[in-house]
């Protein structure tokens, strides 16, 4: 199970390694938003995105033999590219496993990264079957994308940044709202903040429709998304949440917040124009939830983590619509 | 004049107040440019460039009696907006004389960080006219862009923090490229690196065709453009360097770099894609020289100073279709 040493844990072994994000902010957006937005730009991380934490936190965890032998996973998104990196970095091999219909960019970046790429055909194989075989034979890692202790642990790390760098600004209390897939990100945020901000609470934010931890978290139970695609939140639709994370969620966080596909492109536009970074809309959907649904939010400051860069030049120009 | 200690204590001045911009790279840029490259990303300053910091310094700097009366600027661009916030978080004043066709997205911008926009005819009047009797009735302090030694050590707090941040990364020698207009930046690094890295060595990039201060450099002379507009890069299009930063730039930097407008979008597009960040063209010649300069480039790491990102999503629009 994850916890604070896990993390703080996580946290030595990726200094040096893992980029600290700074905290951004435009007075624009806190005019929209009717309060200070602190945002912490994740697309800026290694990889661009958040998710090289979790895979240089789970890498660098494993016994030397275990890692030498090399790791794989399953992801055509922001996990394989994170995973692919951090095991290049440790000088390890590592195979990712991704659909033949992924993207062909994703395919050339994993790649260019040092991951071995393993295509399979999701209509006649099953990659657990391909991967399943890879391991026993090459005697890799399997590094799950979330449901996993130790890249919980690296995800986490944003939340210690998170928390030493809005104490500096003496924000104590508030929303901190986190854009969540499977919950790895915001499980490990809430943890870091219990134990160092625990007037800061963390706020799952999902794409409309796919917002499997909004509803399991106002049942009390584990819920699952009707779809599994069909959003231009691609990195972050899971089809429920994690059997590690929910229990953390469910304990620590305050409840979800859902927007439209339109209000995180919308966000997308705003962060370009005010905050000079890159976002994709399934990284922005916090940042929309800030600007979109400030009737739900508590606090004078609202905190947004913004987790991921990873967007197709095509989506991004349809973004920057809502600026002309 | 602008010397260490100005900078040293402008940087004290500034702190709280100035965001420290990271250090950014990325194994696809380094593969590029055929050696290392850290960028130093200003886009994310305050404002969305570099100009914060001058304004900062120089307004911090005034006496209390001079400060209390207000400043005035003459832009439309970066200089307008970093002077203009920069006086409302002083709880001050600022006239800014803008020329009534500037973009209606940038006057708006300046008013709504606290600029008293005037607006002038290009055609008819004269901004400097204009702004002397407005000073003198009011007594407002000019804040010039570059000439202007607190502006200067104001941006040299740029190369504070990126000598000690190469310094961290073990990187003691090398070009540090900057994006150069009237030279306030390039300068005020150049100063900063002399005394705290003396083994960098500023180098400024310009647009062909507006390259007076590698001209200047060359001759040993201040030279002048032949166009003072018709480049896609307009925040660094000044007719000449100034009198006080071009002994600077001549005692201290390597050799001017330029480059095309085509490779001044193409660096956008590649920032986009491999950092996550947003430039602004005039913004990314520094980093259009790491990339496709190499030859005139010596070391194995390249630092380059990426200086703003206050670019209209039309052209932003422009430099993606590098990426399709």
């Amino acid at each position: 199970m994850s916890n604070i040493d896990m993390i703080e844990a996580a946290a030595d072994r990726l200094k040096g390694h893992v980029r600290e994000t700074p905290l951004l902010s435009s007075p624009f957006l806190d005019e929209i938003a009717g309060r200070r937005v602190l945002v912490k730009p994740e697309c800026l991380q290694h990889t661009g995105s958040f998710k090289f934490r979790g895979a240089w936190s789970a890498i660098s965890a494993l016994d030397d033999a275990a890692r030498n032998r090399g790791v794989i996973a399953y992801s055509s998104g922001n996990h394989a590219q994170g995973v692919a990196y951090a095991a290049a970095q440790h000088g390890i091999s590592s195979v990712i496993v991704m659909p033949s219909d992924a993207p062909k960019l994703k395919i050339e970046n994993t790649r260019a990264l040092g991951g071995e790429v393993i295509l399979y055909d999701r209509a006649t194989e099953s990659r657990e079957d391909i991967g399943e075989a890879l391991a026993t034979e090459r005697g890799l890692t399997l590094i799950r994308p979330y449901d996993e202790p130790q890249v919980i642990a690296g995800q986490g790390t944003t939340g210690l940044e998170l928390a030493r760098q809005a104490l500096e600004l003496d924000v104590t209390e508030g929303d901190v709202l986190v854009c969540c897939g499977g919950g790895g990100l915001t499980s490990g945020i809430a943890l870091a903040l219990e134990h160092h901000a625990p007037g800061l609470r963390a706020r799952p934010c999902e794409p409309e429709g796919f917002d499997d931890v909004k509803r399991s978290l106002q049942v009390g139970a584990i819920q699952s998304n009707n779809a599994s695609s069909g959003n231009i939140c691609d990195a972050i639709l899971t089809p429920q949440p994690g059997l590690i994370t929910f229990p953390i969620l469910q304990r620590l966080c305050g409840p979800g917040l859902a927007v439209s596909e339109q209000e995180a492109l919308h966000a997308v536009a705003l962060a370009f124009l005010r905050l000079k970074i890159v976002l994709e809309p399934g990284g922005a959907v916090s940042l929309a939830s800030a600007l979109f649904r400030k009737d739900q939010i508590e606090g004078d400051t609202v905190i947004v983590v913004a987790s991921g860069g990873n967007v197709d030049p095509q989506i991004f120009e349809q973004a920057l619509e809502f600026l002309t």
